[in-house]
């Protein structure tokens, strides 16, 4: 009875159907998608759901009439998109780094949110396993699509994101194929590499354990060789050596690169990488000796539980001498453990590449939130109604401003400063290969923490823009809480945030004990104005002085500097430094922080440095920018006042400035977020609808939820009745 | 194949079995419940593991062998247990306020831990309308007990907490009963209250609406009088209007207190509450003219998913008059709209009275969250193991601590704020029976405030327990997952947090501005000595000087009222009060955090001046108390640097202390969340078992996991096969 049509029926009646069908009518067709012969067409719902024609209440203008409203294309964000004061166009441009980035992931977006097999809504109804497989049909559509439409692998990646359900094709060409390239011998990578790139094997990276994360030397899988067969025996010792969270690896998994204990003649050689066939190829069940399975439901209805993350134990399981992966260290057929004249750091040089793509999905996951909760904040009105006109949108309040726009500026900021690492990440590469290591520690320090303050940032963000948006954030139609559950665990795997932020100390430690021979380089360069730095006070002396990117630098710099230095100190205090380290390892996270907020200051300014085309682009980044650091200012006023390098005065003056500053991210918050170039289909939103259509599709989306399928309640029979009957001793419960 | 006998056959192999069926044989036993009569025993799940003999790498005294493991009871946690300076079973008793209070909630918890249909392990793998059946059989039992027991309110209430699953019950009790006994007439209350204590009625009530939350007095849905037929007509003129959220409105409760503009002659009287019937009590479909129905799936699995939160339209629905609730507004035969002799400020003694239970509320989430987050940190451990030795336990990392225990103490604050917040209301409700209202606007202040603080602590404070348990708190069965999406609502619902800190403010605001002509009570008191507050400076010169509880106080009263007076004369500055108000809302809401936090800080202390008996309990708590107020210090050293009351190194002194004050809370911490007495039952997360045995039962339930039914998961044939046989373009996909 409550179907789709139910609450057309209820709310517009048959006369505005009718005048709703005309526009419907044109809005009917099939076009033509860049180029790939694809046609698309209008939902069966989006076209019901256009009959949707009563609005918002107070978010018409009066003068408007319905049909004005239907010819414009239902935009109820119209207004604000008139109001912006920049070239939208442009800003997609700079916000995707080029105009063939922007080109490229536009295209992908679009060919995933116009193909009905990539729908995600029903996704909070099913059941694990229904939900499990549907996400494989999915991948392997796109895997036919890929292949099909000749995508590049540029391509095929935009493609998997916008498909935005985790599964094992994650695994497969993000830590599979990237491990065999980099561990792997020429003739390893010439066996599997292509076997891999076909999936004719699909590959798993199984490292973490049952009781072992951050602790890689700690894991317990023992691979022991074998000279009289010459193979590697790989095995689970106890309970807590299980492997434990490898996606793919429960259910889909043919292979996995396991990470165990070499042991040769009872000696153990450290931790290395082995290929181990999990599956059969033949009819998939799993290989004698490995007991595999799901590790069971995690964070959020979809989110990760499309992806098996899997257990698997290991009993005496033999493979090959050749499937150990020997780019680095290798066993040869006497059991002799030799190092090639490959240097390990190459392996670190990974490290960089996948923590720059980490940076990059903060920015994009907090883009999306942010784009939710600005929208919706135009769209809903609360309170400040005068002579009953339309309330006030709840993006005008101060409070609402100070929580969403340093977020806006957030997401710019991480943006930017994943760009800058790009180029970073192409700079080691460079050097690496030229037997530099010299920029090593410095990169991995850099990139080490830019994740964390990245990943805990958005996590925050996210879960702040989903309360920006009220009591309807709640729903998993507001696609917020399905966003944070997705997003935290970035904020555990690859480096524990908190652990990453101890490598960051640990080296700005040893940057500023090294002050006197050794000259920092990059990110850490400051240090080396450290002197001058820790005398230094701060020179504003009006709000606007606060408008000058030096003079945000140097606050920076200097609250920075005092902080580590100050560790530094009292580390030197103690006689064992190690013990003063984990004494002060609170101080020194703190000190982390600042200075990894500095580097993304200062890439955001540098960026500003760069041209940035599009009318008015420049400026209203410029404005972000300024709005992204005195929030920090705000925010650590404590950092900046106690290491004495602001007054209380100076500190006030910033935020008053901030605030300034909200006024001119106001007329172009939405426009903003419209760069972001995300779809409807990517947001999985109805609170962030382009269109702003909110409360309609809330309402559509209600009736949708299985309880709907009926009008009495499975239950309500046997065990609400006999309440109501008072005859609850004669129900069996 | 992979049931649940799988993992003991895998791991220990017979002759361990054998030995711990010795051990399991007189762990089996049925025992008497307090006197009730119910039997219990020891389920088929926990015989089977406490086979698992297997311990955590590194856990075990290499000295104990596994017999002796036994025969302790697998008590993992032990040593931690041992280590504890206070007298547990007395820290309950403080905790739960009373022996008596303490007495019934552990009955009550007992009594659901003990009752196998209170189970909740099942729930996230099952669909919605699964679910809310079984929520709907776990509610009726639980009616069945409370008769059956012949239950007190208070007992019932308590059982209903710890079924932890929410439901129309929770509505009947705590909004749709008060709701009636609040606002009736004595006519209404004798004809409505036995119908709903004895629930032939279930009852919910209907505020809030699609367009709006927290904007009461924007209310759309109509009351129009009808003086002919003596009747309201109920009716939702826009879709905006349609009552959205309220908890068992969708397919449970039969009738509804719905707010409404009460509409006489073409004029508006404000928002009143009506009894309107929703649904037949015969057959229970809803009655002409109400459109009803589910708003849809709500943010976790099952969390507020068991709840059946609905919609409502009203086509014109008539009801007689005598429904409206009158026992401050009338609406005569004749329509004529009347004010009785009862003063509306009754009505917001109720809301002290809501919020003083939201405070209570948010002390027991975040003590399940650091209950679970202490425990697992003591048993897991990672990196610094020397010489093969055990590895650190994690809880040991200074790091850990900083962030674990100042959240350990804030479950401890706001227990007990909310302890003295029953109080204040207890003194609110014998003043207004004297008709003294005088101290309502600061007692509502104090409680919106609270709210505000507590609930928004909570919720962070869940996720960063969340992440102290790393990758494992992402699992589900960590139970911090569900408990976050269950906690969070918390801070939007009975008033936005945000909104409610601007209540205080403009509270705060019209003190300060009135202080030359009268005293401010209660907690604002001290606003009643700014001018030396705004002199005096901080007396602290060594970190021993702040173990001192007037030192702290002074701090917090200091800064809260710098920042409060300094608003004040801001908004001073505007001709227009209301603009400057706006213009100044973000540094309001950080005055009424402040304020706020005084609040906390002072009644922790106010506590510890009573006597508290048992063993070291006053001293542990003491340790707590600073460790709250000095990690407030170190967070907002801003402020107390801004304000010019602290110096840098009064700050800096602050934070040395609370450092080392985290040794002192270090040996104690497992025994400080022992003493919430929480039950396994209640906590429902594998990391945070009373007896710490992790991993075995982390391994156990992943293979509960419904994708754990079948070595090939439904879909590999389909959807995977193909790929690896290189036949994809031969699959139906």
């Amino acid at each position: 009875m409550h179907g789709l049509v139910h609450p057309t029926q209820d709310l517009d009646g048959p006369s505005i159907i009718g005048k709703s069908l005309q526009f419907v009518s044109y809005r009917i067709q099939t076009h033509n998608i860049f180029g790939y012969g694809y046609t698309t067409f209008l939902t069966h719902f989006d076209c019901i759901y256009l009959c949707f024609l009563e609005c918002p209440r107070g978010h018409l203008d009066d003068n408007r009439d319905l049909k004005k409203q239907l010819m414009e294309g239902l935009d109820y964000l119209k207004d604000e998109r008139e109001k912006a004061e920049f070239d939208v166009e442009a800003m997609k441009v700079a916000w995707a780094g080029s105009c063939e980035a922007f080109q490229v992931s536009d295209r992908m977006a679009k060919l995933v949110a116009n193909d009905p097999v990539f729908e995600k809504f029903r996704k909070p109804t099913l059941g694990r396993k229904e939900m499990f497989k549907n996400t494989l049909r999915k991948a392997a559509y796109a895997w036919k699509l890929i292949n099909d439409l000749h995508l590049t692998e540029e391509e095929a990646k935009w493609l998997r994101h916008y498909i935005d359900e985790p599964n094992y094709t994650d695994l497969q060409w993000e830590m599979f194929v990237p491990a065999l390239e980099g561990q792997g011998t020429e003739e390893q990578k010439q066996k599997w590499l292509p076997l891999a790139k076909t999936m004719q094997i699909i590959g798993t990276y199984a490292q973490t354990e049952l009781g072992h994360g951050s602790n890689v030397q700690g894991l317990e899988t023992t691979a022991t060789f074998d000279r009289k067969t010459d193979e590697f025996v790989i095995h689970s010792p106890t309970l807590t050596s299980s492997k434990w969270w490898p996606g793919g690896m429960a259910k889909v998994s043919t292979h996995a690169i396991v990470y165990a204990r070499l042991i040769i003649d009872g000696h153990s050689h450290g931790v290395h990488g082995f290929i181990v066939q999990l599956r059969s190829l033949e009819d998939h069940s799993p290989l004698p000796g490995i007991t595999v399975g799901d590790i069971g439901m995690k964070f959020g209805h979809g989110t990760y539980n499309t992806m098996d993350n899997g257990v698997v134990r290991f009993d005496c399981v033999r493979i090959p001498r050749n499937q150990m992966l020997m780019r680095v260290s290798q066993v040869t057929k006497e059991g002799k453990y030799v190092q090639s004249d490959v240097p390990r750091q190459l392996l670190y040089g990974t490290m960089v590449s996948v923590r720059q793509t980490i940076v990059a999905d903060a920015s994009k996951a907090l883009s999306r939130a942010v784009c939710i909760a600005t929208r919706y904040s135009a769209v809903r009105r609360q309170f400040g109604s005068r002579n009953g006109g339309p309330e006030t949108q709840v993006i005008d309040y101060k409070t609402q401003q100070n929580r969403l726009f340093p977020l806006l500026a957030s997401a710019y900021a991480f943006r930017f400063v994943s760009e800058w690492l790009r180029s970073l990440n192409t700079d080691v590469k460079q050097r690496l290969e030229a037997n530099d290591f010299s920029t090593l520690p410095e990169a991995h320090a850099c990139t080490a923490g830019l994740k964390s303050l990245t990943t805990a940032a958005t996590a925050d963000g996210i879960e702040e823009c989903r309360k920006l948006c009220g009591g309807h954030g709640y729903l998993i139609s507001s696609g917020l809480p399905e966003l944070f559950a997705f997003y935290v665990p970035a904020c555990s795997y690859e480096g524990e945030n908190v652990v990453m932020m101890l490598q960051v100390a640990r080296f700005l430690v040893k940057t500023v004990s090294g002050l006197g021979y050794k000259q920092p380089v990059g990110t850490a360069a400051y240090l080396g104005r450290a002197t001058p730095l820790l005398q230094n006070s701060c020179a504003v002396q009006t709000g606007e002085d606060w408008l000058n990117s030096s003079a945000i630098v140097e606050a920076f710099e200097a609250r920075a500097a005092r902080m580590i230095v100050s560790c530094g100190q009292r580390i030197a205090m103690f006689e064992n430094p190690e013990e003063g380290f984990a004494e002060l390892s609170i101080d020194l996270v703190e000190a982390s922080l600042a200075h990894c907020q500095l580097i993304v200051v200062s890439k955001f300014i540098q960026k500003l440095k760069e041209e940035i085309p599009g009318k008015g682009v420049k400026q209203s980044l410029e404005v972000l920018c300024y709005v992204y650091a005195l929030f920090l200012v705000h925010k650590h006023q404590g950092d900046f006042l106690a290491t004495g390098y602001l007054t209380p005065k100076q500190a006030s003056l910033a935020n008053d400035q901030l605030r300034s500053l909200y006024a001119k991210v106001r007329p172009n918050a939405v426009a903003l977020v419209d760069a972001f170039n995300h779809t409807d289909h990517y947001l999985s939103s109805v609170l962030g609808r382009y269109d702003g259509n909110v409360y309609p599709k809330l309402y559509e989306a209600a009736w949708k939820d299985p309880l709907n399928d009926s009008d009495i309640a499975d239950g309500i029979h046997q065990y609400v009745q006999p309440i109501l009957k008072q005859r609850l001793h004669l129900a069996k419960l």
